[in-house]
């Protein structure tokens, strides 16, 4: 007598445009073991609360599951929430354990970031401890890409082929009007720079990473340069950006009531972009604005990258297929195989290598002067996100 | 002995997606018919200090106007200008048709919104009075769709799109986290709500425009009746959204002191959605966020309707038409034959009749409670927007 096996999954953190695909990945290969697959509902939280969904049967038909991974946001709920350790609340990991008995789960797969796979960690390491035989592997997925142990992160791409496009499309809009102007386009990230690099890929002026500290005078410096030969400057800001003394430029208004007085009303502007809209504003006396790209660096699918997608789903399937034979407390992880032609296998890593570490953008990817990126890191980012920019010349 | 006809073409006004398929319209109908196609940098402005490029030359190869078709923004460069009329001061006109005489102009072509069909109307009535048999047409574009004269304008289509799409990938994200949550997303257009309609594509709770007047109590009312029975509320929101008396909601907490005081720091933001979100805040106890759509509802060529690009195209190739067969002082338009299938011929209007004027959305398609529109404007909106949402049905 054959007993049926089952497969729990969820998601967890911030939506991406590629979190379902993994999902679609996960039920995917859940349905070929021939493996029942029960979906949380809002993640561990949800669980918690017995909020389930059968998947395998809502994606019997293979036409929804397609639709499922071209779905942005995570389509099983999400949640925020940092498991505590056992000395802390052991009682969260028995009500866990009891749920994750009753529904019968053999693998239990996450979907997520770092927090998720601190979950994964101390799932695995709680389970190993008291004799359960479930295996725990997290999925990755960030669109931050600030994961150690594999190479990028699914939901990287796709939100780096959002920035790039967004950065050219925005490049030629500040192009119209024949008088001298600075753009800065905040692009999300505070402690790692990843997506604010890939708006290079549309080539603006000057980027801006949280990992070189900047400073203010060398960067207005560098733009009065450059609108001395042209007119318009393109500047890509992570809005993690911070200054040598540590300080986030998206608080510096707030933090001095000098400021304040300087420029305005700046105190209640939180954003790096547009501070240093109203900054450069100031001192060169030239047309500023800022763009924040927003909610849409992570959901926005109708630009995803088809790489990041199709490697989202894989990592999906890898982890069930991983799980099912035993492994347990590890991370599906994606090794570069070449750049040229791009190749990339999958991989297991230890999730404790993984969890709660952040893998920012190495300082020699960044150009000496702080304000741009390397042909190296370009190199990296170019087939993930899939997108070769074709434009005319412009004109003069 | 047969003279080369020569045909003078401008872009005014915001860039938008479709602006250069209009452009490449006119390139290719002044190629087919033998004529030389010079373009203006920077509209009139850049014209008058002699600044040109010779188009027909620039796009001799197909594929490059091909390229121009799909390249967002205005590929000559644009302007803000408003020509005086010959009363006020004369001389930019002697000015400007010495310089179309000079190059031999016998059509000049100006593609834009409002103002530039005033430019078109003013230089056809001094062409007129002073004996040049010159053409001058308008070509239509705006993402505001307030011309007069045309069912709707290039670059609507595309806009609408743009943010019919980014509403849905909002909508996808909001739903994520197991709280209640309202989120306002602001959309481009002072004075008409066209853009903001097209939201309404993607099914939100609620759409508020400037044509009608906005009661807060009443809007609050409704939301909270909404979060009584779901978790995420999504709100599209005009910029130019107003309240009875008139005054806009994004100058609402600038307005009065009291505002300030009662809410913190808005007197310093400037937008409806984020006002609106701030106070739906205080007043409901619930999460709220404001998502601005900023500049690249204009310029977001990767999600552009095919319809728009196509009907642009058209109506600079019908402009070219026009002009050379001698009508001047006219404005190309758009006249729907059916919605379904869907259909549209082009017609030439007296600029006179355009200039100048706005056209916002009827009231008979906006909801009674003024926070939403009717089946009528969804009608009028799908097929330029080109766009149909295929999504999985949501969980619960």
């Amino acid at each position: 007598m054959s007993v049926e096996r089952c497969v729990l999954v969820g998601q967890s953190g911030g939506p991406t445009a590629a979190i379902n695909s993994s999902l679609a990945g996960v039920i995917s290969a859940g349905i070929e073991a021939g493996a029942r697959v029960v979906g949380m509902r809002y993640g561990i939280q949800g669980f918690l609360d017995g909020r389930m969904v059968e998947l395998d049967r809502a994606f019997a038909d293979p036409a929804d599951l397609d639709l499922l991974r071209e779905t942005p946001s995570s389509w099983l709920g999400s949640c925020r929430y940092k498991l505590p350790t056992p000395s802390e609340d052991e009682s969260v990991y028995q009500r866990l354990f009891d749920r994750f008995e009753e529904i019968g789960a053999d693998a239990v797969l996450y979907i997520g970031g770092n927090d998720s796979m601190d979950t994964i960690a101390k799932l695995g390491a709680y389970g190993r401890d008291h004799g359960s035989d479930i295996s725990f592997v997290g999925v990755p997925k960030t669109i931050d890409n600030d994961l150690v142990g594999t190479d990028h992160t699914p939901g990287y791409g796709s939100a780096a082929r959002f920035v790039a496009t967004a950065m050219r499309e925005i490049t030629c809009d500040a192009n119209v009007y024949d008088l001298k102007s600075v753009t800065f386009v905040e692009i999300m990230g505070r402690d790692a720079g990843w997506l604010a690099a890939s708006a290079a890929l549309a080539n603006p002026d000057i980027v801006l990473l949280p990992e070189a500290p900047l400073d203010v005078d060398a960067l207005l410096g560098r733009v009065a340069e450059l609108l001395a030969v042209k007119n318009t400057v393109m500047v890509g800001v992570s809005e993690g950006v911070r200054t040598a003394d540590g300080r986030l430029v998206c608080e510096l208004a707030a933090a001095s009531g000098a400021d304040v007085d300087e420029f305005g009303h700046l105190a209640t502007l939180s954003g790096a972009g547009r501070w240093l809209a109203a900054v450069a504003k100031e001192r060169l006396g030239c047309k500023t604005r800022s763009v924040e790209l927003s909610t849409l660096q992570r959901c926005a699918s109708y630009v995803a990258s088809e790489v990041d997608l199709s490697e989202a789903f894989e990592l999906g399937r890898a982890g069930v297929r991983a799980a099912l034979a035993g492994e347990t407390t590890k991370m599906c992880a994606l090794e570069r195989v070449s750049n040229d032609p791009y190749e990339v296998r999958t991989a297991l890593v230890d999730v404790l290598s993984v969890a709660n570490r952040v893998k920012g953008v190495p300082r020699a990817w960044i150009s000496a002067d702080g304000m741009g990126v390397t042909d190296e890191l370009l190199a990296y980012v170019r087939p993930l996100v899939d997108w070769i920019p074709i434009e005319l010349a412009a004109l003069d």
